[in-house]
């Protein structure tokens, strides 16, 4: 839960006028988002999400985050859409923050997750995929194999803390995925963050995708095989093949994966979980004492890790 | 900032297919509120607000504070008015909690206040006062005089906690204010609570008043003279006349204060600032660590009592 920052009415009445959005009718902090403070706003002219991006996005990415936005929204991808001022400006300052303002998107997102939300998510995953195509920004992912081992110098020295010898397997992990990981997969704008908080539904009807602020190019299937581990394991741990089926089926009716893609889900899908077991685990080792957020429980990625080291091949994810 | 309990899909669906109300299309956690978990529910009829009520509000006090935002909407009040049920009721359980839905108030409360502001509080503040006449239900102030000794209690032994000879100050006032509590001023329903937060705005026009879950019955002048700490002093701490002049002016304007009301406005500013003190103190000792809820200053208020310790009549409050 997240507001950072607060908006002095002076700076909001000042920052609203530069658009073209009438006076502001309603505004309030919204709970939900972990890395920037949201507030919705209303205005004459609808509801709209106000966004202070605060240290941990760097402003040099947000031209990419806003500009794919903008370019997925174009080509019929429903998703938050920055609006620009009077100026044509989409990114501008607020109380000494990069800020932006993008369209509000109708649903919520599942706190239960049903086959048919694994459905829908390969669906709008794929199609998310065949969208992206033909944007002209790139950004490299800081999150992949050397960012993983930034990450693992970082935490290892205290890795303990959260579990005897944890460190010894995380470094056996990535010595492993680093030899293995692929390199020649199809490539393309991937999400890199598609969690079931960021995708919202109206009873089984996917009404869009949030929360682009993550997006770098990378293969394709490596979007995949993060939401296999996101949308597919329930509470007590086990996989659920059903709804692993249910999500690749969708994925692969709007863009069909290549034998090579294939191949490399299992090792994607490692590489996925120890992604999310390193980040959480620098911030479980690394959160302020009466921080608003409360760190996420890196173990529950190192059984997701687990599983996926006895996956011989994508019989295991539902696939025949 | 809170959202203390998240709801499920199923849960909301149930509770919401309850009223009149149509499918859920949009519902975020709202990061103001301190006591209870709140959220923006938007639905096919329109925009609301549903609150989950969590362990510091008394269940047996919730028909007071719903009937008595039903009482004051019927009279032109405007404040979020209770939803029912198709049943008629306001007051239902959600994930084991009572939770009501009240209509959606437009506005903004202000950061930085204004005299202008000051006058529209006054004026809605006497318009409250006068609403809440003839509303059928009792609750007495539990955060009056026998419920500071019971802060003071327990706040004492560690009051050098947060500054040296702090339990001696206060108890000292305490004593004082045992002795010279006014009990024969006019009684009626107060808010109790009527901070910056809790008061929308739309540019200088004021558009509602939010959160009656102090509201009790007291003496009327005890809630000007909560208003006076709340709206009137400058952040360095200062007291602003003008600010005051504004806020009196306009509640005299409503409902004429009676002179014995004029004569006990120091005294029961100094209760006031004691009771905020007193919680805001109590809050601080125990607040566990890690809370979501970062305790306010209890100091603040020992400034403004020292202030109110120092008049001697109403003319520091810039009436003549």
């Amino acid at each position: 839960m997240a507001v950072y920052t607060d908006v002095p009415d002076e700076e909001l009445a000042a920052f609203v006028a530069e658009y073209d959005l009438g006076a502001v009718t309603a505004f309030k902090g919204i709970a939900e988002g972990v890395e920037n403070s949201n507030f919705l706003l209303r205005t004459e002219r609808g509801s709209f999400i106000l966004t202070l991006y605060e240290k941990r996005v760097r402003a040099e990415d947000l031209p990419f985050f806003l500009g794919l936005m903008e370019h997925l929204a174009a080509r019929g991808f429903s998703c938050p859409t920055p609006v620009k001022g009077r100026d044509g400006a989409a990114l501008r300052q607020l109380c000494g923050r990069p800020a932006a303002i993008v369209t509000f998107l109708d649903g919520l997102w599942p706190r239960r997750i049903q086959p048919s939300h694994c459905a829908g998510v390969g669906d709008a995953l794929a199609r998310l995929h065949l969208a992206g195509d033909g944007f002209g920004r790139r950004r490299p992912n800081d999150l992949s194999v050397a960012g993983w081992r930034r990450l693992l110098d970082a935490a290892a020295p205290r890795a303990h803390e959260v579990r005897a010898r944890l460190a010894d397997e995380l470094l056996a992990e990535f010595a492993h995925l680093e030899r293995a990981w692929p390199t020649d997969l199809p490539q393309g704008v991937i999400h890199a963050d598609l969690f079931p908080d960021n995708v919202f539904f109206q009873g089984e009807r996917l009404t869009g995708v949030i929360d682009f602020y993550f997006a770098c190019d990378d293969a394709l299937a490596y979007d995949v095989a993060i939401c296999l581990n996101a949308w597919c394991f329930e509470a007590d741990g086990s996989f659920n093949v059903t709804k692993a089926r249910a999500l690749l089926t969708r994925y692969e009716a709007v863009r069909p994966l290549s034998q090579a893609e294939y191949a490399a889900l299992p090792v994607l899908a490692r590489g996925s979980a120890l992604r999310f077991l390193l980040t959480r685990l620098y911030d479980w080792l690394n959160h302020p004492p009466g921080a608003f957020v409360k760190p996420k429980d890196p173990l529950e990625y190192l059984h997701k890790l687990r599983f996926h080291q006895g996956v011989r091949d994508v019989g295991s994810y539902g696939l025949g």
